[in-house]
């Protein structure tokens, strides 16, 4: 845990300073810290055996369980001063929740991993625990967090890994679309991107930097910067696709014409999307990513399950490449979803 | 993916500077740079459902699932100068294969998420891609790895979340060790601290910091020093334990003084060590962590399975407290192993 001189120390708004070392991962220690950590965390309908041996069991009820991954990494993927500890907890549950309702499953549990500087509060991260349970009592209740691991790091980073329950189905994989299928939409699209453009244009210091109180008083005026700092996916409409017959699926993290394109192609079809079925910002809607709503396709007069609405239909390619429209004009591929790669501002 | 110019850059002995940035993973796109790791990464047997999708199907057979995640974080776990990315391959999956193992469970898959500096070349994260398929081909053959993620990060991380399969059996805990139940180690005991030992001595410049041709030079000499860079603990012995009847296990990662008082504890017991089955250097072999060697108890009168020795004996507390003694005089609890935070040197 030693502290070296070029550790680069998150803008948070001054909440560091504020504590003394005993209050810090570094004071309190690894374990002492996990103690501090691991009772905010919910158990799971699921876990057989929870965190305190080498590992965890969990229950896998059809003999199969779904797995993914992901990592949020302070500069490309947040912010200190505009995502708080508890938003991080919520929206590394809500994408890897997403994911694994993507492929038509219940969440049933996760294991998290943590990498923090040392002189994080131990308070950050109990309300990162607490986002994360109430992120998961919300958008997957049942789903238990059984095991995790905590290590010293220059740079916050947070891996996330969950499971998921098929209930004996097959998986509703990205390359199943056909002719003929109805195009659905489950959850926002553009919300989050709204947010985040509210947050470079207006988040920020007279510099351009990222700003705590200047992004706490924007989220106080528009629900969509804090939907985006914490979005809540229709995580349970994943498993009500799979029901209804999805044909295919994927969770919308890149932009709804990009991740469009990879259905298309995956399924060698034509994703023809209804302009008029998009919402008043068009473009938003096409290009936006990060809300993790779902995109399926199910059969032509299945009645659409859940928030699922229509939003365009699949064509043979006749062909030609498989590719998307809008309104039957060929979208380039161009409009997807790199925000922060983009974004040249300090780094918060 | 934007670099910053306080980005700390490792030490790596100048590779980064020999390749162009068409070579890098910021020059050749995360996408296409996955494309260049995922067919290096075994496939597996119990894979359902491989990368590609919004998430991975793993089977099940028996309706569980044994789950462990470790993160490595370039700084607390690992030099750059000294680990090559096939070492850390192969010690990502050796360190989450072990906690597998120690459950009694058969290593099944898993998922691997790598953040690295966007100037990291390519072919380091093939080499790394390389050393967790050879580790998993000699540690656990059949195990996939099923999918994974990969972000930019100013500091080089892995995440590994590994599963198992109990084969119908009951995982083999921490706390089950009772009186008159034999103590054994499968695997090597202090093997990783003297390579380490010798590494932080010699495998340095003249100011003290870690030096790749040294640490190579050293390695070349000296068997522990790529057994610390890259171990193999006795993964099927885990298996083996639980198959003959082990009543508690661990995996040796904090040293066995330490460990053995976790599982002294768990139990309620006394755990006799005797110093003539630990070797030539009974220090060593009581502090020395990271072997990640097997740590278990049997029933008394049970042959020993695969590679496990007796190294003691169990015994109740008699009304006293939980406790490790070593022939009988009782060993405080120091001597674990914290190797890099008591380390002042560069960071290598």
């Amino acid at each position: 845990m030693e502290r070296r001189s070029t550790d680069p120390r998150p803008d948070d708004g001054g909440t560091a300073d504020a504590v003394t070392a005993a209050d810090t991962v570094e004071g309190v220690g690894e374990l002492a810290t996990l103690a501090r950590i691991l009772p905010r965390l919910p158990r799971g309908d699921h876990t057989l055996l929870g965190p305190g041996d080498d590992a965890a069991v969990v229950a896998a009820p059809d003999a199969r369980f779904v797995v993914t991954t992901d990592l949020m990494v302070h500069g490309p993927d947040f912010r200190r001063a505009w995502s708080t500890p508890h938003d991080l907890g919520w929206k590394a549950a809500a994408s890897n929740l997403a994911d694994v309702a993507a492929m038509g499953a219940r969440p049933t549990a996760l294991v998290v991993a943590l990498a923090v500087p040392g002189d994080t509060p131990v308070a950050e991260l109990e309300a990162f625990a607490d986002g994360l349970r109430e992120g998961c009592a919300v958008m997957a209740p049942g789903a238990g967090v059984v095991g995790g691991d905590l290590s010293v790091s220059p740079t916050f980073t947070v891996a996330v890994t969950a499971f998921g329950d098929l209930e004996g189905r097959a998986p509703v994989r990205r390359d199943g679309a056909r002719p003929g299928d109805v195009v659905a939409v489950s959850g926002a699209l553009g919300r989050s991107a709204r947010g985040l453009d509210l947050l470079f244009r207006l988040g920020v210091d007279h510099e351009g930097r990222p700003d705590a109180s200047a992004a706490a008083a924007l989220r106080a005026r528009d629900a969509d910067v804090g939907w985006h700092l914490a979005p809540t996916p229709p995580v349970a409409d994943g498993r009500a696709a799979a029901i209804a017959g999805a044909t295919a699926m994927l969770d919308l993290s890149d932009g709804l014409a990009l991740d469009a394109g990879r259905v298309a192609r995956a399924g060698d079809v034509v994703v023809d999307l209804t302009a008029a079925a998009l919402g008043d910002d068009v473009r938003l809607s096409l290009s936006g990513g990060e809300d993790h709503s779902l995109f399926a396709t199910f059969p032509p007069g299945v009645p659409l399950p859940g928030g699922f609405r229509a939003v365009g239909t699949v064509r043979d390619t006749a062909g030609g490449a498989p590719r998307v429209t809008l309104d039957g004009s060929d979208l380039g591929e161009a409009g997807g979803w790199d925000p922060y790669r983009l974004w040249s501002g300090g780094q918060g």
